[in-house]
């Protein structure tokens, strides 16, 4: 039987848990919901070299008029934007590369202001790292060319490629809709917020950039310098992934293919490829598109193939083609759709099953 | 005097006040020191005009050979990220502009791995916002005349300018020595990581922007739609906030101007300008590039005469030369110098006494 003691005691401790759940729980208020907690951010590049160049400008008088026209610049750096929540510890890095015309911008606020893949996955507390491709945005090109070409030194017909997607090659090929202007029925894409995303669209400089592409080398860096990674690619950059694993697949941890083209692959390609975990993810409407009827299912055919030669070389291959995973009306712009954080949520079960559970 | 019940109380709630300091203490420590705690953040873009293209890219094929080369593409938009602390409601938004051939990676993380001026501030309950200038980075650039030359529209010599800092300019303009590879004694830049600076400069296209930089109409934009902004400006872009000011000075509460040259203003436009608190920043060793002997003497005489007429005009102007404030060695790149958070720190009590002191 309880003395007096141990009532006041035992009521003490009651009053004492009942103060610290409070207080566990406005602490833990301050850092979920609205709020992001983060443990470390910040930006750094990967790989890039010093080459001279004899056109550092265009003009004949140099670098701002001090006749300065040549010297050592870096070309083929690839920058990388991060961020580390809290709760990143256990699990595996994420690296997601944005595709043609288009900067790490893609995985950011989507067009319509919602929260981009990189937040979701952050508050999913998954380390998130953002690159530009070589030769893209933040990480700059190597202009020597155009300003030889400028100085006389070359014809205008070397300038390298230049790619910038209108707005109509966007809103089809994306597949925002049937024709211009107009939505499917069930489209996830924000298309009331497409003029935001035609500001997303930039020029696209990769066909100026040799065989092996550096942002691929860049990628293999960027695994290793995080002692392993995630490698998710979209669109251009889809196959990247895999081009930068089988270039060196240390410390890639998966890959993640986002609708594109899966090329022929040897025997022995596949056979290194199968080691590592692999997802191709595709939206809906692929073959709806009147003016490209078979573009979208030729490249959803290409990766089923490579699925299968992933799989019968006894390797951990997934097709997600979100129709089949209950995800309706999604384009190619699938991380920014209004069903963005599902089909998230998508990718992060089948990192926790395919991925992360196999490690623990 | 006390009864038992009281002296059991008492004890009881000296016990729980205990466990909450505990507690509140652990809830501090998850927010503060290593972690981050933010509001919000995201990008999203500011102006931005739709055109129309006859060069799409240069190839006679078109759009990845679809045969597709004209149509309406987005042009003069500028790309902005933000982050939003806990505590920002109490202060004024920084806005920080990049400088010539750079990008808005001039104010993350320094070249030696530590935190740029946009994580201090946010540190210190700032709301920052990083746009990448117009034509620059993720802002794109309108690439249609490069296009025209090389399809033959056009003469090799209408390329716009190009400009990109050679290292050898970079280490001489931006004052990290005498000369190339040799430091200042008392040099604060972290010279040991100029090859990762390096990275960071990138092709700068101003030169092709029309007369009035649309990066200065954005800036307005961006200030107004923020309801209040203190614009930064440096080196390059150092007298944009007062370019914008004098095009729109709604909601701009303050222009800090960091190493540039200052133009001539007519009385009016001083006058205009005097209605906003003012501070111009300049480091150290102006003088000490033998190769460059008068260039920064220059500037810093341009703009202490800038300060001394928006004084004279009933204004609040600041010239703050760092070694007068007891900071020596600053390079051009103040923000990335070891001492960075020390001038940070000044122009934070800059913000405070002649910024938000006065709306408060």
């Amino acid at each position: 039987m309880k003395n007096k003691r141990q009532f006041k005691t035992s009521a003490c401790l009651y009053l004492l848990l009942g103060a610290m759940t409070v207080l566990l729980l406005v602490a833990a208020g301050v850092a979920t919901a609205d709020s992001l907690l983060l443990k470390e951010q910040g930006s750094f590049f990967v790989g890039g070299r010093t080459v001279f160049t004899d056109a550092l400008t265009g003009s004949t008088t140099g670098f701002l008029g001090t006749g300065i026209n040549t010297g050592n610049i870096t070309v083929d750096q690839m920058y990388v934007q991060y961020q580390i929540p809290e709760g990143a510890d256990s699990h595996v890095p994420v690296v997601m590369v944005h595709g043609c015309c288009l900067s790490s911008k893609s995985y950011e606020t989507t067009p319509d202001g919602r929260m981009g893949w990189n937040e979701y996955f952050l508050r999913k507390h998954r380390a998130v790292y953002l690159p530009d491709q070589v030769s893209r945005a933040r990480s700059g090109f190597d202009a020597t060319i155009l300003n030889e070409i400028k100085l006389g030194k070359r014809p205008a017909s070397d300038m390298p490629e230049i790619r910038t997607a209108t707005h109509e090659i966007a809103w089809l090929l994306f597949r925002f809709g049937p024709s211009m202007g107009k939505a499917f029925s069930d489209e996830q894409f924000p298309v009331e917020a497409f003029e935001e995303f035609g500001k997303q669209v930039i020029p696209d400089l990769n066909g100026g950039l040799p065989a092996v592409n550096p942002t691929w080398t860049n990628l293999s860096g960027l695994a290793i310098r995080l002692k392993g990674a995630i490698l998710m690619g979209h669109s251009e950059s889809g196959f990247f992934p895999e081009q930068t694993a089988l270039i060196n697949p240390v410390d890639i941890k998966a890959l993640i293919t986002i609708e594109t083209v899966c090329p022929s692959l040897s025997a022995e390609q596949i056979s290194n490829l199968a080691k590592i975990p692999t997802l191709v993810v595709f939206g809906d409407h692929l073959g709806d598109v009147p003016s490209m009827p078979t573009m979208w299912k030729e490249r959803f055919d290409s990766c089923g193939k490579f699925v299968q030669q992933v799989n019968a070389a006894g390797g951990d291959a997934t097709m997600m083609h979100l129709p089949k995973y209950g995800q309706f009306g999604n384009s190619h712009m699938l991380m920014q759709d209004k069903n963005s954080n599902q089909v998230a949520d998508l990718i992060l079960k089948w990192i926790d099953e395919h991925v992360e559970s196999k490690h623990k």
